[in-house]
């Protein structure tokens, strides 16, 4: 049994991977940046070692002084969280040969679904659906005009190293082909240096709909049902949500045992997901598998009462899943926002910064992974999620109104968050309907942007005023005023009116 | 359907019940008295008033005040929580006569079950077993020996108006039977205005173990199983649980029975508690009906997905219980600590104050009920609850790692806390194993309260550290220093040497 586990990795999710192994009785030894010093997660695991300057490459990217602090530390394992060295077979093979547990998959699986036509490959042969296109790399554009001749428009260009969307070009006209594969290689030269791509149909109206999977070294994998992650921005998850309001029961079971299929496929071992893009027709086809914990596993965590991080610690010790498929069950609707630091109305600018005030939501069927707290610095090195924030429900409707009045109760002041976003989400009434796909933002974003209500100007004040009164009691310099109070009295009382706020 | 609510009370359970108001979509009313000013109900309520000075007596307790700002805020019903008016049934007739819906019992199931020997004889009348004891007031010492003599030592004498242990007095030997009655007469006076005691058969190593119900006004009871509430301290609950480990599924599906036909035998609307005695050999007894929410419901909706609150204001509106008893199950085990603001190493001193430091835990399966926050002061005209934490895990052994998980993350400064208390037990090998009565605080008493170890002293410098930083960092005066830093990283990767603390 692993005794002792690195997480290489910062903010929330490795926080969520400490609390996972202090239940297990497991030590932690955190590693950060200069930036991360005072990050919840140095606070919260057992060791902390620095291991290099803020920017990635220097320190979360550095596997040989991750390998190296692991030894030191006498750490039996190291868990590679979501991003960073999570999807590196290099990183897996030198843990390996260091004599270090990596948590996670074998390099060769890694490898094998890591390069998008392979995978695409291994997954014709193991009976999964997959979009028509290309089985192999294109490059030259007589190949390209066979292809698009054969499966016909629209088509999507595609980076065999990609991800996020870089170097992806829709294709609609004939004429546009050429030009849009150039782009796709030179961008997909510039962000993987690699400028392989390959072609695929086009899918309208699609779902982005996910199966988590758990595969032992006893043979036993599972699934544990679907993610429907179709609210995307610029193909970045926005929320998500389990179950599916999208699909039937008999639709599944289909791609539960298709998932559990394309696992097989490449001997998998761990914790992985498998991504299905879902047409208006309820076709499915295999997009491209996660070999790692998803950021958006806290749902399925909560209909199935089943903790990830743990069962991915289980197995990498060398034991079974701690359960049967027949066993687990969805319970309930769970929903996930993603708390960024950034500024929805002004172009989803990044807002790193210092948290003046924060104040989280809890109570019944809510949970917040999140690292940041009040005097913290979001760093501008990473990516700016704040935290993650999960409401759950009996059925949707109830998950929904939760979800509205935890983002009603979320107040973060110091940096811009894309709360007041997430909360016209949950109004919008296809979104209430469970009527959407992918182009779900797209579609609604005027009526999303649209200039501020009274109300989310009230609700901005009273944040304001909120964090004002915490922070003088907190300076104890001055005393609350009898004016302060006053005021205070009138905007709980008569509502807020804005010229009254004392600055 | 009801549309505004007034909460007539104060705390964690004004913002409960504040949370479902917000997610039905009806609108809450909060009061508060001089010192709850800056309280969290009055933050998260639509509306907010003063109702008077600080003294329960003179705000939380003045029905006729919170009647007449329901009337002025057009709240159609009051909530009354826990504690203060939720039990008076004068106030729940003041409320039906002004047209106002008391969230609640009808005022003569609250009598009826607040009068202690008028319970007891309804319970008999209805078939639930009770403590063998009187069945009528005791005043004069010869019927005192008459029933002493049949039901056999050991006894309990009890004030009729009771609760909360007071005037409660248990008799082993006989020569200590006059004096244990003129004691508990005199304490019953001075405590509730009434000498009326009765005497029950002391049950020897019982446990407290309570059944949830509700009822509708459309003919159904349903109840949602128990609740093990025997780790208590002075007849107060410290930690409870559910399912417990004590009880058998058979025994489960007896007392469920006699919870219903206890609720059915006062023609009970609403949610209520009926409180049983279980005796070593599985023996059960009604012990008293707590006609209101209790402090710990939280466990029940954990297991069984219900909110408690919408319940109740389903069934105040006229509507029936959303579920039937077949659909109700309890799902894994949930665990809940209360933290109290007080020193459990100095004779349990209530520690009232201001909170400098809060950190409290989240993540999977975690859930605060809680309102306090950095800078809020907590009165010290109520009681000491700052929060409930509640923990749940597939198992119980999952429940109670993960409680401790919890317990670890949770940092307060300013005030004292019963949270290392709290951890000690958790870590208690017969709590672990289940193996505990009502008498097992007082037994391991002296093991509980053992000198300070290492590592309980480490575990309150990394507050002290953290609380340091972050108290720099918010006032922006002064830069971290580089020797804070350079002890910062001592502390956390060779462990924390006391010495070594910047101040």
């Amino acid at each position: 049994m692993i005794k002792k586990v690195l997480i290489a990795n910062r903010g929330e999710i490795a926080v969520r991977v400490i609390r996972s192994c202090r239940e297990m009785g497991i030590k932690s030894v955190a590693v950060y940046s200069d930036a991360d010093r005072r990050s919840l997660h140095v606070r919260y695991a057992d060791e902390a070692y620095h291991i290099g300057p803020s920017p990635s490459n220097e320190s979360y990217l550095n596997g040989d002084k991750i390998i190296e602090v692991a030894k030191q530390s006498g750490a039996d394992a190291i868990h590679p969280g979501y991003g960073f060295l999570s999807e590196n077979a290099e990183f897996a093979q030198k843990c390996s040969e260091a004599g270090i547990v990596f948590i996670g998959p074998d390099p060769k699986a890694i490898n094998q679904m890591g390069d998008k036509i392979t995978a695409r490959q291994t997954m014709i042969e193991a009976g999964v659906p997959v979009v028509p296109g290309t089985q192999q790399k294109v490059s030259d554009m007589e190949t390209v005009r066979k292809i698009v001749d054969e499966i016909g428009l629209p088509v999507i260009i595609k980076a065999s190293a990609g991800g996020g969307g870089k170097g992806m070009r829709l294709v609609r006209k004939a004429e546009e082909l050429v030009s849009a594969v150039k782009l796709a290689q030179s961008e997909a030269q510039s962000a993987f240096g690699d400028d392989t791509v390959y072609i695929e149909k086009y899918v309208e109206s699609p779902h982005h709909i996910e199966f988590q999977i758990l595969a032992d070294r006893h043979g036993n994998t599972v699934h544990l049902f679907e993610r429907e992650c179709s609210i995307q921005r610029r193909h970045q998850k926005v929320i998500e949500e389990t179950p599916s309001p999208f699909i039937t029961p008999e639709l599944r079971e289909q791609m539960g045992q298709a998932a559990i299929a394309a696992a097989k496929a490449v001997n998998y071992v761990g914790a992985g997901t498998i991504e299905f893009l879902v047409d208006a027709n309820h076709n499915f086809y295999f997009l491209e598998m996660n070999t790692r914990l998803q950021v958006e596993h806290p749902i399925t965590e909560r209909v199935t009462g089943v903790d990830l991080v743990k069962e991915q610690i289980r197995i990498a010790s060398g034991l079974p899943i701690s359960f049967k498929q027949e066993e687990v069950k969805q319970h309930g609707h769970a929903i996930e926002c993603r708390i960024l630091a950034e500024d929805p109305f002004n172009n989803f600018m990044p807002s790193p910064g210092l948290i003046r005030h924060i104040s989280e939501p809890n109570g019944l069927g809510v949970r917040t992974d999140g690292y940041a707290y009040e005097g913290y610095e979001i760093p501008l090195y990473y990516d700016p999620m704040i935290s993650k924030l999960i409401a759950w429900g009996r059925d949707r409707t109830e998950a929904i109104n939760r979800m509205k009045r935890a983002l009603f109760e979320y107040k973060i002041t110091g940096v811009k968050t894309s709360i007041r976003f997430l909360e016209r989400i949950m109004d919008n009434r296809d979104f209430r309907l469970g009527n959407y796909n992918t182009h779900f933002i797209q579609e609604h974003f005027d009526e999303l942007m649209k200039t501020e209500t009274k109300g989310d100007r009230v609700f901005e004040d009273m944040a304001i005023i909120a964090a004002y009164f915490d922070f003088i009691t907190k300076m104890e310099k001055v005393a609350m005023s009898d004016f302060a109070v006053s005021q205070s009295e009138n905007w709980k009382t008569y509502g807020i009116k804005r010229s009254l706020i004392p600055y």
